[in-house]
């Protein structure tokens, strides 16, 4: 398919979704009459109505290209969802799979046997079958693997054999290849009997007899160059290539910089393994950024909008649980000056500012340092000149804040001594703030892990305990 | 340009970057060492020796590509940046300045003069000068409209009248276009005399003698039909156009859903503006996502990771201050009970974790609202289930975390009373903390306000305030 059968405009698609849940609705309360009438005679002219809603809305999916479907699936109650998926053409049944989120996929193959299974999946290219590899059952795989002939099982087995995020997770086989030795109107004849081409083609992969990667040639230059030249002449040899293990937000990034629609993968010899298009791109980009959002937020992964109370309760609970701990720890910290606050009530009222302030400041760090570790930008060089930028700002803040929060403190109990207690404690926190947003960064990246995941956890228990640790122990010191 | 020239890899980017800095770091030490002896006799030498550096490093510049100069230039300090930029080749000046972050383009642009202005965005298209627009000087600006012929400049002048975030504002002119009643072959020998092709071109536009679109021809049906076929026959009529004013979030979610790679954008009659192609979306999804991230964390925008201190701080401290406020209010909420705490000590040990988890599931659920939002899953339809689905959870959570930390008070303080007042506020926050998640980015979202920016900062404020008073008032109606 070399384009989108009847693409929708954003809007017309929530229209599709609004008529979809209107034939829904009319057939459920048609459901609703005839079990509350529960009368034999009527029963004939009822299943007559519900097969017509049925046929309506049949008609009415036939219409919409899978994409659009899956949307409509996506936000659709399980019960209604598994309706429309049985009336949606078997044809369509692996796209759909592919396009669904994780977990409404999930919801669809666990209404699905193994036939079923079978024919949606034999339908789809290599590339896609390793996309919907982890999900599908033991047996259907197998099936799936024995059905392939050498050459897809050989690549099918490729794909998988690589770790997500790898260049190989990402590529698909939908390559054109050609010699260099031929002219262009050898090429140009050559496609013309071919037929379609694979989606997103927009360059020939020019390959020698050891499929070596010698050049692309872009579909651009085949037309506007004359049919005589030969291949090695118009093709291009200065080729973005990505090794089938390269990282593919390294792959992401040079497709940014370089505008790129598609690129040839290789192996490390060099010889053409597949290929990586920019719609992988896309989908990977998304993925990710979907991925922090939730990590930073503390769940696990997506919900399906309409999961049980109880499954998406076990999704938000592991970080919910990390987070007591860490709140626990602070209560301990609180805990050890309960003497104090019993002495000087004030400060109970005082100490969450001093945390607050020190997780919101050391989080501001943490990001740009992460952001600036995903770009490339820290170097040996210039990490030196960084932090002390980081540590200026920090003692900037802290002299900043400390001030109008101690002024603060002052104004409203009258005490300068604790107002001074509060600004040199709102000082220290802020820089140990800044301290932390850069050690655990940096260290995260040293030692090989996401620099973001955990990240704000580990800072905001780090601020939150020493902030109130600082407050109270300088309030001890001095005030009692 | 059909395709990059001496593209990198990830690695050898890197490579390019520290070879840079030795050269620049060479040069320093000469600079030092001139300047140490300043000895007249010398100064020929050194000065020489100065050259040859500076040589080596315009040589190495010069075979890179524009995107990777404009990464090197992110990567240095402002005073190294500049004199990399002043070494670069002035024909690359342009596209560098588009390629290079919003923070960074500024110190390059200070660094020029009219005229240095006006030759580099002179080279580039329409829409690179509009993407520039905001940040040249009014008189650069007013010389570049005049310089440009008149298609152009109405061009630039449709471009510049569209609010950011929409189609217009992506798109380009790169756009190659055809009449429906000539055959493909016609269509071939038109593009081998008129040569290369714009960027990115996957397809040709067909429109009609008004200019109104009639359909596509992707370059793939041109290459493998019948020359002797009339491009009425083989175009596409099912096409995915975009108006100028529409959302630039939904074409994006179009372009990832159809995985198309240029699409014509139109006008409310039809009539062909622009084209809009993935390369544009790429980079609009990874500056949206930028976006959403720094805002999260309480940044008003992208820093230069070598601006000054007091810049930094000045981007920081908009978020601060707002945190500062709510946290003040907090400690207002906790000041009402000074009276019971001081009765009470343990509550100020255990206030804070109350609020805390509040806060955490809160965040939870309006990240996945937010979502759904950005996904238009959410339909009147079925809010009412999800709302249903969210205060059950809200509900779950309170009673096993709020019995967790009930018998956790209960353990450290060996007093039940104090341990069912503990439950009791856990229970309460979080179901509040469920329905201010749901409500405030259904709220924003009603009132066609960004329903994730804010959210956060609103959310803490509500969960921190209530959990307090819920907390503490509980204690003394019940404790006291």
């Amino acid at each position: 398919m070399a384009e989108a059968n009847n693409t929708q405009s954003e809007e017309k698609l929530k229209q599709h979704l609004e008529q979809v849940l209107e034939l829904l609705n009319k057939q459920r309360l048609e459901e609703a009459v005839v079990q509350q009438q529960a009368m034999p005679r009527h029963q004939l002219v009822e299943t007559l109505l519900h097969k017509q809603q049925q046929a309506a809305l049949k008609h009415k999916l036939d219409q919409l290209h899978s994409a659009d479907i899956a949307y409509i699936l996506e936000a659709l109650p399980l019960e209604q969802r598994l309706l429309v998926w049985n009336l949606v053409k078997s044809e369509l049944d692996g796209q759909i799979l592919l396009d669904v989120s994780d977990a409404v996929r999930e919801t669809l193959i666990s209404d699905m046997d193994r036939h079923e299974l079978l024919s949606a999946t034999e339908q789809l290219d290599t590339d896609e079958i390793a996309d919907l590899a982890p999900v599908l059952p033991e047996e259907v795989m197998q099936e799936l693997l024995e059905s392939l002939n050498h050459q897809n099982r050989a690549r099918l087995e490729s794909v998988l054999g690589h770790e997500e995020d790898t260049v190989a997770s990402l590529m698909d086989f939908g390559m054109v290849t050609i010699r260099e030795d031929i002219t262009l109107g050898v090429v140009l004849r050559y496609l013309r009997r071919r037929g379609e081409l694979p989606e997103h083609t927009d360059k020939l992969f020019v390959v020698d007899k050891q499929n070596l990667l010698r050049g692309v040639l872009p579909l651009q230059r085949l037309l506007v160059n004359s049919p005589d030249a030969p291949v090695a002449d118009i093709m291009s040899r200065d080729v973005v290539s990505f090794q089938l293990d390269a990282d593919a937000e390294d792959a992401a990034r040079a497709f940014e910089r370089y505008d790129l629609l598609s690129a040839p993968v290789v192996d490390r010899e060099n010889r053409l393994q597949g290929r990586i298009g920019v719609d992988a791109i896309l989908d990977h980009i998304r993925e990710k950024s979907k991925e922090d959002m939730l990590a930073q937020a503390g769940l696990l992964e997506e919900e399906d909008l309409f999961s049980s109370v109880w499954k998406s309760a076990k999704n938000r609970w592991f970080w919910l649980a990390v987070n007591l701990v860490t709140a626990f720890l602070s209560t301990r910290v609180i805990g050890l000056f309960e003497n104090t606050i019993a002495h000087i009530v004030a400060l109970a009222s005082l100490m969450p500012i001093v945390a607050g302030i020190g997780g919101n400041t050391g989080t501001q760090t943490s990001t740009l340092i992460v952001r600036s570790l995903a770009l490339d930008l820290i170097t040996p060089a210039n990490a030196g000149r960084l932090i002390a930028k980081e540590l200026s700002i920090g003692f900037l803040n802290g002299a900043v804040w400390g001030t109008v929060i101690g002024l603060f403190a002052w104004g409203l109990y009258g005490d300068e001594r604790l107002a001074l207690v509060m600004a040199s404690a709102m000082m220290l926190n802020l820089l140990l703030a800044a301290m932390v947003g850069l050690a655990v960064p940096l260290m995260r990246h040293k030692l090989h892990l996401d620099p973001a995941m955990g990240t704000s956890v580990l800072l905001t228990a780090i601020t939150d305990g020493m902030g109130f640790f600082i407050f109270l122990g300088l309030a001890t010191v001095f005030l009692l």
